[in-house]
């Protein structure tokens, strides 16, 4: 099943249930109105919102629609309680130390930050920023959605409280983020708001590719209409989101609508695959004695696409970074 | 005028308008039904809360009540979109390094890390944690809250969007602590959710205490029974404030009811003053020779109030740490 938010004026916009071609949706409001409303009530809210599903493919769903291009959806959580981000794919972390000329993070633990949660970008929002000189970048990612988490919750049973998964652009500025980050602080300036490609997905919808609580896929990234990355995000991810979840709730209980990222997504085999964020391909390129490429314009559009079994699960992320 | 939230069930409890003497309050439903609706309509509904303090101070106010010892009083805040605590005690800092043996962070930008906000605990609330092992501190603290900021705000304009001035707990687990920050990601697991005292107060309440973004006043903490610390709140705090609130909104526009936090008051006049956490007594404890003071066993219980020309003005936080 796939859930996506219709902006509607209010601030959580309304929750839709999508079709399985992505191309039609019913209101889902008989159920819950919000998707933070159906996460604080998952476990009573999935079979009523999996009937309107049924529905939604039989063509009888009251409120069925067609989704266009010009279909105005929201990031399917258009805020959350709680936005924890990981760093997963150890491959990112080696490059970025190479790039910003940065010691080896020594951890047998996962990377994670408490980042900015008060809003996410729906997916054909312009995203503005104060200035070009910050280093404007993006970063492809995974992420999943929590009912309530207790402290003290294990991975394994972690697994059970993931309820969905969803794709995210990290933006990050990376003129400020070494900075920020030699104060141990973590990124404040660094990490403004993030977007949300539109559709959101229960864990059963990727099959065989939701395994080991990752999601075996790739994730294509165009920048301004040309192929940036397409990243396998399955076999280097060092921690399971399983792990991250149980990681998060070691000293706190996580409020239904938690979402875990997983970090940007990035390979060894990058000479194939490319990268999912700039500053990556900096780094790689610095080592192979070319021109560093450069950080984002204003103006410039970014498309992301992760794809499950070659199919473009979440929808499309497409932007244009904006002077704000 | 100070605000408080009476405990009614619903996750953000009932808005109230509290007296002057901190012993009776009215409730604010007829303007704002919870302090975040308040803080997103602030201007147009400040005239009216004050009507009704106004109501409070005549006896008139409809639905007048006694605050008494067990009146369920939450956080003003029960959850807030965004948490930003700062770290602007320059003392605190140089004493921290000491005890964790860390190298000075060098900079000349306030120190920020982004904190969870999905909840905050009430002033008399028992505050779980897994382990003594983790080493459970507390971190005497004062905050602002603000309405709307848009990116790119100064100092100067900031200080106007300050609405609403708090006290808060904010606590920490010291084994943790040095461990996330080695990772330059900052805290996640060494930082939990914040306590807050009951009342919310406007900045015209403290007069001539409240200046230069500052709050001139000290800051209280009883462990056990016993004092502390009682740290003078105004003169040692590096940035303001509004340069706080400034500093937060770089790159990112503050959503109404952000709250930005002073990091733990401390003062070079420690030898009178005290502290207002363990961590920094520890150290001053192991360059005096003295065993270290240990950090909080279950049981424990912690008192704070800080006080504004001799007025708890903020109220009392009074808890006890249990095991989760």
């Amino acid at each position: 099943m796939r859930l996506a938010t219709l902006r509607d004026g209010t601030p959580d916009g309304a929750l839709l249930v999508v079709g399985s071609g992505g191309d039609r949706a019913a209101p889902a409001a008989a159920v819950a109105t919000t998707l933070q409303q159906a996460m604080e009530n998952w476990a009573a809210v999935e079979p009523a919102l999996r009937a309107i599903a049924a529905q939604v493919e039989a063509g009888t769903a009251p409120g069925l629609f067609a989704l266009a291009e010009g279909t105005p959806l929201a990031a399917p959580l258009t805020r959350a309680w709680q936005w924890l981000d990981g760093s997963a794919y150890l491959q990112h972390g080696e490059r970025m130390q190479q790039a910003f000329n940065l010691p080896p993070i020594e951890t047998d633990r996962p990377l994670m930050y408490q980042g900015l949660s008060d809003r996410f970008y729906g997916p054909a929002d312009d995203i503005p920023f104060p200035a070009e000189e910050d280093g404007v970048d993006f970063e492809g990612e995974l992420g999943v959605i929590v009912d309530a988490v207790p402290m003290g919750t294990s991975a394994e049973e972690a697994l059970a409280h993931i309820r969905l998964i969803v794709q995210i652009n990290d933006w990050s500025l990376r003129t400020i983020a070494p900075v920020e980050m030699k104060t141990g602080f973590g990124w404040v300036q660094a990490k403004p708001a993030c977007s949300m490609a539109p559709f959101a997905a229960t864990p059963d919808e990727l099959g065989n590719a939701w395994r080991d609580g990752r999601v075996h896929g790739r994730m294509r990234v165009e920048l301004n209409g040309e192929r940036f990355g397409d990243v396998e995000s399955g076999e280097e991810m060092a921690f399971g989101f399983h792990e991250l979840v149980a990681h998060a709730a070691r000293t706190r209980d996580l409020v239904a609508g938690t979402i875990i990222g997983s970090g940007t997504i990035s390979s060894r085999h990058y000479a194939e695959m490319g990268s999912t964020c700039i500053s990556e391909r900096r780094a790689i390129d610095i080592v192979a004695g070319r021109e560093p490429t450069p950080f984002l314009r204003f103006g410039d559009e970014v498309a992301m696409e992760a794809r499950v079994g070659g199919e473009a699960l979440f929808g499309a992320i497409r932007q244009k970074v904006v002077k704000g």
